[in-house]
């Protein structure tokens, strides 16, 4: 079974390990948010597809959430003693060394794909992960306090705090869906998105020109797994988020948005009161706290789908 | 007083320290060699400028001879994790801090002299430490074993080893002395060539257009301190260097090598029989095991100047 997920940070990295416990035979490609990618210190730092990589290949700090396990910050300290920004940005000594191959690579005149895939086979990954494109886009956020922010400087440094009003994708118009991640759409037997932030994580990747007339051409199960549970993101800001975009944070909000890329829809069963229509939906945990809750959730979801007729 | 040393790697930093605790109000410029420079995972390196500046910011590993006190090595082992090239080249954690600025510096249009003031500074170094030139000049060596090796691939690579035939320094017709450098030895009350390797470290430096000139034709003490005593080096290839190159290794052999450049020459008290003919000379001693040692050299060297008529 040819499976692509459409994932964002730790909430769809974690499901993908879970997807990948649950069918272990499966070709499953990930097609990642680059809007979230940041130049620091010289080095491209990807942070959406390093938290893929470093989940699937078993490398990632799983209580943090994103960078290595087992790291080091002497990097980090040093730069701070030479006083110079951003000092909030936090690159550690482990995942530095992704970052130079990265930027190396890049620099050499690979694509982001090329590079990504050199990184994952060099990580042991049988996965594929790619970048929605290989061109450079940017997710910048409007807000209220600081007017517009770079994603970085509103999600880490001021901790996705700022009241947004607005999401811009800058150089989106001139991104191409690479040839890779076409590929693997139009091969894919099963279209997932992940229980990513469906703003900033997946509606980047959505936003690719083409890429969602691709994804509602595929007459393959496309669903999406909630990232809300009883109006509340488990981690990180999409209810907050869409509270301020002017959507009430439910996943019954969140399967609208998503509207006819999907065909299908999974909730949560701590939702039981939502009346979602439009689409299928079922009810599952989707609360993933272990390993075990991953996998469990994946084969649920696969199992599901497969009871279509 | 204003003093310019010339100089290479550990020897010339050490007796860098000496001079400073000897001479705590001189104005001290150093010149260092860029010859040994490499691009390495995209990080322009200078370990010479390095060892210097780590040394006179009192940061450096003072075991090791290179790199920083308090090192980690978590990038490192990530990148032969990575399985990627080079190996054998050790970057340390906190080390990278100072490549990742001076690369991105760089790129950004900054001069190697303008990046190293600024590196300086932010490590609370009071002397000057400028490089040779801010043009791109690379020692290879013409060895038996292996054919052309670019510097570090002998010196850390094949751990000086492989036989010399001859030295080359790639670029070194387009360099040119910067304007910092030549105003420091313009203004110079006296010129030192620490005891660095005269053919590694001090000779590219030396071959930059127009540097032996505007060194001859100032009126001032300009004195070396050799680096061989006995016939030996205190640390790295100088003396086995000398000997592929066709020279007796010997303090004699140093001075006669500088030549007209030098007014003045210390040699070892451990070399008494010497006869150095051509200059000015004396003998201290020049092994320094301490910082008491460094610190009595320098200030036996200043005060054998003063006491020129």
């Amino acid at each position: 079974m040819r499976i692509v997920v459409l994932a964002g940070g730790i909430g769809g990295a974690r499901f993908l390990r879970g997807l990948q416990a649950a069918s272990p035979d499966a070709d499953i490609t990930v097609i990642g948010n680059t809007g979230d990618d940041i130049q620091v210190f010289g080095l491209k730092v990807c942070p959406d597809l390093d938290t893929v990589m470093y989940t699937l290949g078993e490398g990632i700090d799983v209580e943090r959430g994103w960078g290595r396990s087992r790291e080091t910050w002497s990097a980090k300290t040093e730069l701070e003693a030479y006083g110079v920004e951003p000092t909030w940005f936090g690159l550690g000594d482990r995942d530095i060394a992704t970052h130079l191959l990265r930027t190396q690579a890049l620099r050499d005149g690979a694509s982001l794909t090329d590079v990504t895939r050199m990184l994952t086979k060099r990580l042991g990954i049988r996965q594929q992960i790619l970048p929605m494109t290989d061109a450079p886009v940017a997710t910048t956020m409007e807000t209220v306090e600081f007017g517009e922010l770079a994603f970085q400087d509103y999600f880490v440094r001021h901790r996705w705090q700022p009241t947004v009003r607005a999401i811009r994708l800058s150089g989106i118009e001139q991104a191409a869906i690479s040839p890779e991640a076409r590929a693997a759409l139009e091969a894919a037997d099963v279209i997932l998105f992940g229980p990513s932030n469906p703003w900033l994580s997946i509606a980047p990747i959505v936003a690719v020109p083409g890429m969602a007339d691709l994804i509602r051409s595929r007459n393959a199960p496309r669903v999406a797994i909630t990232p809300i549970i009883q109006g509340d993101a488990v981690k990180g800001p999409a209810a907050k988020l869409m509270a301020e975009l002017g959507y009430t944070p439910s996943a019954e909000a969140v399967a609208a948005y998503y509207g006819d890329l999907l065909n299908g829809f999974v909730y949560d069963e701590r939702d039981a009161e939502l009346q979602i229509g439009g689409q299928r939906t079922t009810m599952l945990n989707t609360l993933m706290m272990t390993d075990a809750d991953r996998a469990t959730l994946a084969r649920h979801v696969l199992e599901w789908i497969e009871s279509w007729d």
